[in-house]
């Protein structure tokens, strides 16, 4: 059965996560139900990173076998047809070979949290940031995310829940753009990993913006991670502002 | 009695426009709503562009009489939890004299008109751009525009219904920016004038558009101009790709 790649947009926002569950709305849901639209099912798609519920992704990446032999803009286009009007789209298609598995494969997960401090409630972008109220110091934030980078356990960054076998993880990258809007301002994080645990994301974002806030001095962000506690921790964000943007593999499959 | 003038930010969509009606939901409805939570009302507010059904605002600007002296920032904060969850917000308030008038203080109106062109639905915009689904000519789309800019009789540009007395106005700006997408392709028109005739920005807007697609020729634009005709304009765009931006006094109420 041939296997196509898909990159996949999606609004969080109405879904449960994107893993399919038996009584709530899910991406993985709707892109299956898409598909057996266009050929009989069950299908079972795979996808890099399983989002949790409010989470969006702007390039997620997922797999599906086929029984058809389909041209990979007109498999994406019929299954956009499909998924109207829900806030998925795919946006790139292409036919891979039997060893591509989107998680398994994937050898870099990026992601971006956006987070927007000003007084009056976001118009535009409501449930696609987290909104505070105040402006934050990005130098001690990037001196603060500095502590996190390269090879550490992140005990302290992860969910109890997390079913991850280890809690030691690499965190290639963390950079912090800030842009400055008409009124307030922008915080853009964006983080690069081989993988990331349960959580890890929200729980570095919201620990940070207490460093921003000025609530915790950039030091404290290093001893916390040195604490490996869970309950070391700053806040976990709220999850409307976090992306997955974007999944490496060895070989990009849609070129 | 103090004046007020406001800055307002909206999301068009849930609005049936900027004006107060009697059974349906409206911007200024809900400014003045929020109003009368702080002081018995009624509250009638002037608006410096009364924009059409879905068509959105980062920089509209109103004015108030209220009873009492309001600081400005606490006058604002208050209004922003009244309006909530209306997709309305404050982002300016200033106490300004008995002489400044919204409307017909203002100098200057700014339009902003998005266009995005990609195959796959819009995800986090929807609502909030024109979506096309094939790639346009910018370079075509500006040397068109370019025959609009200056002194005109625009009765080609203007809704049947719109009651201005006359046709002429002075376009001082229009701008193309093209943004590169991740998938496809973002087109910004700005336009810049004293005032607009009612759909103005749309008809110029829809009619590039058809230049942008290959349909029209540039010189297309200036022949429809000449024509003075309703029936020589192009397509009318949808409201949901236009803002009002902002609006410019002789004196900048906002400091």
């Amino acid at each position: 059965m041939p296997r196509y790649a898909f990159r996949i947009e999606y609004d969080g926002a109405p879904f449960a996560g994107w893993q399919r569950q038996a009584d709530q709305p899910s991406v993985q849901g709707a892109v299956e139900a898409a598909l057996a639209r266009l050929e009989p099912g069950p299908h079972t798609i795979a996808a890099a990173g399983r989002t949790d519920a409010g989470v969006h992704a702007t390039g997620q990446v997922a797999h599906a076998d086929l029984t058809k032999d389909w041209d990979p803009f007109r498999l994406s286009e019929a299954l956009n047809h499909h998924l109207r009007p829900a806030p998925v789209a795919i946006t790139a298609c292409a036919r891979v070979g039997e060893d591509f598995h989107a998680r398994f494969s994937a050898i870099e997960r990026r992601y971006l949290f956006r987070l927007v401090a000003r007084r009056a409630p976001v118009v535009f972008e409501r449930g696609q940031v987290w909104q505070v109220q105040n402006a934050l110091d990005a130098g001690a934030m990037r001196e603060a995310a500095a502590h996190l980078v390269g090879h550490h356990d992140f005990t302290t960054f992860r969910a109890t829940m997390c079913q991850a076998k280890s809690p030691v993880k690499t965190l290639d990258e963390i950079t912090l753009e800030e842009i400055a809007l008409p009124q307030g301002h922008e915080y853009r994080f964006a983080l690069r990993a081989r993988s990331f645990l349960h959580n890890q994301v929200r729980s570095i974002v919201g620990t940070l913006e207490r460093v921003g806030a000025g609530a915790w001095a950039p030091e404290d962000v290093a001893a916390a991670l040195a604490a490996q506690d869970r309950a070391a921790c700053g806040p976990v964000a709220p999850p409307q502002g976090l992306y997955l943007t974007g999944v490496g593999y060895p070989a990009n499959p849609f070129g």
